[in-house]
């Protein structure tokens, strides 16, 4: 009989593992909380676009399911930066001009992974049913349905793929020797929009389309991320209460439309005639929190498993929220080959391989946050870009920057974090043999000098 | 008319503070899970015995209860540690001998506070009641009694004193940016006994009341505290997996009574002929975890607040968890009495006030695990302790040693850790200072010597 398993939650990784399984023969079903996309138009949870890189190409390419993102998703060879005084500057991401992120829309790569899954027909997608209880012992996870319509299935592995709001994670957390976290951010967010335009040097872009523009201010900041019809989706970085001795932005301080617009006027001024709709969509959108999670373990009883969000809530400044999410399907499938029959071990060699790398991007995501808002202001930033790309380009295989191997490698999160510390050091090192040589030079010439003065 | 609270849970905390609030002219209802243990007898939570020391006897002399804890309590003046060979050491808590920490009964303390709340006319318990849910916007919190009965209440201020698995913090964590994180250590731990003897020096005791017994083993250790019958409740704290490459017992490996007996005459050889029960018990008692759980914020919607475990679940290696809840106590009531109608100021400054302090003795109990387990067992230890006791008698006020602040003292935890370490800074300062004076003096004599030889 063909091993079987219930995927909760419908999502990016959710669905992508349906479809994993569904080609390898599993019997799989899947319940969703939220109604059916395909029937009822999708219902968003986060961000409207994502960005999607290597890894999760990596992870689509497996699935034959590349060729939509490749061929519309947009490219984002770097970062635009955008100046209060309305300087732009433009920053690649690479020493290699062909290395992209790919602004996606998020929806559309949902409804895109929802199909794959349900063209098996040994995987079935049930929606509008939240998962109320799980029985460890008995193997079985409960759901209800419209109505209060309840539903018990019991299959040989049960993945919770429910997002950071995890209701499988929920049940595992009530048992005891359950390490978990969840830390929100002094930040929260607000998305706005920059419409198409009818003409212009990039329209019906109102801004170059191939970048991601950020609008870096200290302590906050504004990203923009292009949408295939012409708009760019704001996201707007400010911290919830003021921040004591600063004159900065906060949701706190800028109760309203009409305030947000003073306070653009002074710091995103560039930004201010392409967003006509600012004032009614700072009153009108809420603010979200960004939020990290973190558990232990994974797996439990043999049989159930957190994978994405559910496992790790990651906050969203490297763009790696969905790429790790589908490099957790393709753990997971990994070792379930590895071990036919035998899920207990599968489940447990996939949380122990990609326990240290959620962890890796959890702390690289934070990280980047300073990065982005702060660090890309400063003119030191583009010094230290022009070195890693000198530097990559003239030893490619020896000297790889962080940023690309987050982002343009599939090497694990945590080996590359570790590499990229040990790169740094030994450019460190190199600088101060530099530096001490030019000094030796230096005296060596002065004494040859006054030895042929003398 | 009189402010209202409402409190769940008639644990440690929650009926001190009932008893403080009714003390003050307070309308309190009570809501506690479990039966009324004066007519159905106590269902223990955790442990059987606890430490009490200055802050809980500071918080109870406020209550007029510190009595009979002084009365019945056992002294406990210093720590007995039993080296592997069966050796013991004395080694006091503090320079002072008048000072120590008291065995009491969980139980008999817990009955104590209970009737010292019901006793106010103004004071209202009901049993058998669970909290299901809070209503912020409201202000009302759901119980659910025997039958399924419900009730809902409201009042000025409701309390959360329910523990480590606080149904209270349950509902407040489902709100957007709420920071929480529960850890467990690798270890966990088992109750075993010592029953009283007929004869000996110390009987009905079997070793020396007047100390907290200490079987250190590095990655592991034993502990025994007295109670009034003449009986010691023994602890053990072990690892519940094998640690790999040391030969160092573990509940997994020691997975029964008979192998347990067999590792206790190894490690405990002292112990085993005190514990005739040591293989049934071993095999009927359950393994405990030993978790630290932090969050934040304490207080929400102006009128629910945490309080004790429920705020705060710390290791009980510092003996202090219910000494940090009753402190908890005085200092939400102080900051009720400073802003007379206005709890939500109260319990804004009461969580502001109590968070870094809890925060610092979480961290101190665990970093006291590894004294009591390991660093105890080596000579160091004594040495450390009595360098520290004479600087004490050298410098009552200026060197006060890091056990005595916490134990002996109500200096607030977090005050009291950053005190120890600028000693401990100036203690090292001095001995180098020390080190370089001798070095400098001997050079001199040793140029005086020569000189005079000369």
């Amino acid at each position: 009989m063909a091993p079987s398993a219930i995927i909760v939650g419908a999502g990016l990784g959710g669905s992508l593992l349906a479809h994993f399984l569904g080609q390898r023969g599993w019997s799989v079903r899947v319940f969703e909380r939220r109604g059916d996309p395909r029937a009822r138009g999708y219902v968003g949870g986060r961000s409207i676009n994502l960005a999607i890189s290597a890894r999760g190409l990596h992870a689509l390419e497996r699935a034959s399911l590349d060729r939509e993102v490749r061929e519309h998703g947009i490219r984002m060879p770097g970062r635009m930066l955008h100046a209060r005084d309305g300087q732009t500057a433009f920053v690649p991401y690479s020493a290699d001009p062909t290395r992209a992120i790919m602004s996606f829309s998020r929806s559309a790569l949902n409804m895109l992974l929802i199909r794959a899954a349900a063209q098996h027909p040994n995987v079935e997608l049930t929606f509008d049913h939240r998962c109320t209880g799980l029985d460890e012992r008995a193997g079985t996870a409960t759901f209800e349905g419209p109505g209060g319509a309840r539903v018990d299935a019991t299959a040989d592995l049960v993945v919770g793929a429910d997002g950071a709001f995890s209701a499988v994670r929920a049940h595992m957390e009530k048992r005891e020797r359950f390490d978990y976290s969840q830390h929100s951010l002094a930040h929260g967010y607000k998305e706005l929009s920059i419409p198409p335009v009818a003409a212009g040097p990039h329209a019906p872009f109102a801004m170059d389309p191939k970048a991601l523009h950020i609008w870096p201010r200290g302590g906050s900041m504004m990203i923009a991320l292009p949408n295939p019809d012409g708009s760019f989706t704001c996201t707007l970085f400010w911290p919830y209460e003021p921040v004591p001795g600063k004159d900065e932005a906060s949701f706190a301080a800028v109760p309203d439309g009409q305030a947000a617009l003073e306070r653009f006027r002074r710091e995103y001024a560039d930004a201010v005639p392409l967003m006509p709709e600012l004032v009614a969509e700072y009153d009108r959108n809420p603010i979200g929190s960004l939020v990290t999670i973190r558990c232990w373990p994974w797996a439990m009883g043999g049989r159930f498993a957190l994978l994405g969000d559910a496992a790790h809530a990651i906050v969203p400044f490297y763009g790696q929220g969905a790429n790790a999410s589908f490099e957790d399907c393709e753990a997971l499938v990994d070792a379930l080959e590895r071990h036919p029959g035998d899920v207990a071990r599968a489940i447990d060699e996939y949380q122990h391989e990609r326990k240290p790398n959620a962890d890796a991007i959890a702390d690289m995501a934070l990280d980047n946050f300073v990065e982005m808002r702060d660090r890309t202001a400063h003119f030191g930033f583009k010094l230290k870009k022009k070195l890693d790309h000198a530097l990559n380009r003239l030893m490619p295989r020896a000297f790889v920057p962080l940023y690309d191997l987050v982002s343009f490698t599939t090497v694990p999160y945590a080996a590359a974090r570790e590499r990229a510390r040990r790169q740094d050091r030994i450019v460190l090192d190199a600088a101060i043999a530099l530096g001490a040589l030019l000094v030796v030079g230096a005296g060596v010439a002065a004494a040859w000098l006054k030895g042929g003065a003398s």
